[in-house]
């Protein structure tokens, strides 16, 4: 048998091994191996994309790269810093080698912008679509991580940056909708997660909207047995999705691929909210409250009364 | 909004988060959240599976979640404890309760066996065939960790318990071989990792065989910069694959899927090896050594005489 490799591991050497980081023994072992900060906790997260359902077909890979680190780095969410990150790729073997140069040169843009490493992952053959999962391993200081649990009656809805466009991009995508400025499009294909917001300490409950404001807030509702109330005119919307009009309102209320963080925090936090915040020039604003009663979410119109949802949110099944 | 889950999250309340554990949050957050044992470094494994090439798509669903735990146990090759795993499923939305009902059943199993529980993951919907992902994380002492490198010029080339049941199992699946024990069929469908063996300290290096003995002995000498001389005769085979006869020696050799260890083991530690093993009653072999010069895996046949091999073992591209 020759020295050479099989063509699997040639493609892992020649486009994976350049983005592998202390731990990851060069990809050439089976597992990575990392100490981690002493007196610090460990944030997991994971998140998987299919073409065709999280992503268009005709999605640049580089940018599918990008879009699945950056919907990955929820640990920032959380108030913890990711450090590295494991990638499971299933690729039609007819394109692989095409495939894994386009993706792993936006992986290596992002890894670089939000300084994070690859530990290992496994990269094999489908007969079905592109098929993507991410695992980041980041650390928090201990009782500073942020969870849908912990949000009391009477505490702010606060979400940071604008509702909505990714959804919008979506529509934009699939020629539903036009936006001559590509804002939106950019805004579904890249979006801007918002790490190193310190909201540990600062938030009583979070986390980043992905499957539609609405639902999302049903969560947190669950998870802290509160209802919620939020007002429709309040929810921070961009220009363009201004411009698209009332008629896509619902769209950007339930539609996901937001990745901005949706928080609960206590009055007494807002100054300290509205500081983190500037401290990192992102835009955050309060759309309603959480108070006592059954776990619901409530959207009023701008007259007051409760706006009719035909759906909440994004589910898979 | 009503209450009720949406139908994703309901098959993640329902099915998974009975399979949870410590720092999962129960699967109510984005983020799993632990402690790292103090003083023990981490250790990532990840692997990956897709119906079609690595199962068949009749094999039973909770086979395969089974299966892709043993797989992902990597880090017993490596010398330390698993402790908890994250899932990402790519489910074909037909069928997804069905499929996640019997996949985690057999995940339940198997996190019981192996004392591993459930940290996070995620559940998606995919227009192409089921694939499933896995991350696990567990924790070895410093320094004890095994890797790839490390082994030297006259380490003997050890295995644990038999070489080429999983590839001969295939064959049996896919109507090219007959066994009637069954117990081709069970190798394949149902891996056993060499878990919980102590082999910190005593091999020099080490890795699992999946993709070939052959193949994968290449990547320790690629690793270790060291050529590699086996015997044929000295592989263990179970009766089973003995009986298959000498036609499917090459697939015992190259075909993989054997999940055994393949160690280099210096001379010095061979009796340590011997007692680690028995400690856990696996049966361990010699079936060659390392030396000096390229970075080759010769296999010589009972006359002596290099044996000429077609494939040195899968790759997916």
């Amino acid at each position: 048998m020759s020295d050479s490799l099989p063509p699997e591991f040639a493609l892992i050497a020649k486009y994976f091994r350049p983005l592998a980081g202390p731990g990851s023994m060069d990809l050439r072992d089976d597992a990575a191996l990392l100490t981690p900060p002493p007196g610090r906790d460990l944030v997991l997260t994971a998140d998987a994309m299919v073409g065709g359902v999280h992503f268009l077909p005709d999605d640049p890979p580089d940018l599918i790269g990008r879009k699945l680190l950056r919907v990955n780095l929820r640990s920032g969410g959380q108030g913890g810093d990711a450090t590295g990150l494991s990638d499971d790729g299933f690729h039609p073997a007819r394109h692989a080698g095409k495939l894994v140069r386009a993706f792993t040169a936006g992986l290596a843009r992002d890894q670089a912008e939000f300084n994070v490493t690859l530990l290992g992952g496994d990269t094999t053959s489908t007969p079905g679509p592109i098929s993507l999962s991410l695992t980041i391993i980041g650390h928090v200081a201990p009782r500073m991580a942020v969870h849908r649990s912990g949000a009391s009656d009477g505490d702010g809805i606060w979400v940071t940056g604008t509702i909505g466009d990714g959804a919008l991009g979506l529509a934009v995508a699939t020629g539903r909708l036009v936006d001559p400025s590509g804002f939106l499009l950019g805004r579904y294909r890249l979006p801007q997660p918002r790490t190193g917001l310190a909201i540990g300490g600062v938030a009583s409950a979070g986390m980043d909207v992905s499957d539609g404001l609405v639902q999302d807030l049903g969560h947190i509702c669950r998870a802290s047995d509160l209802g919620a109330t939020i007002e429709a005119a309040l929810v921070p919307l961009s220009a363009q999705a201004r411009a698209a009009g009332e008629g896509w309102l619902e769209t950007c209320l339930t539609g996901g691929d937001d990745y901005e963080l949706l928080l609960a925090v206590p009055p007494s936090q807002e100054a300290a909210l509205r500081a983190v915040a500037e401290a990192r020039g992102v835009a955050v604003t309060r759309i309603g409250a959480f108070h006592s009663g059954p776990a619901q979410v409530k959207v009023l119109a701008a007259n007051g009364e409760p706006l009719a949802l035909t759906k909440g949110g994004w589910s898979h099944f």
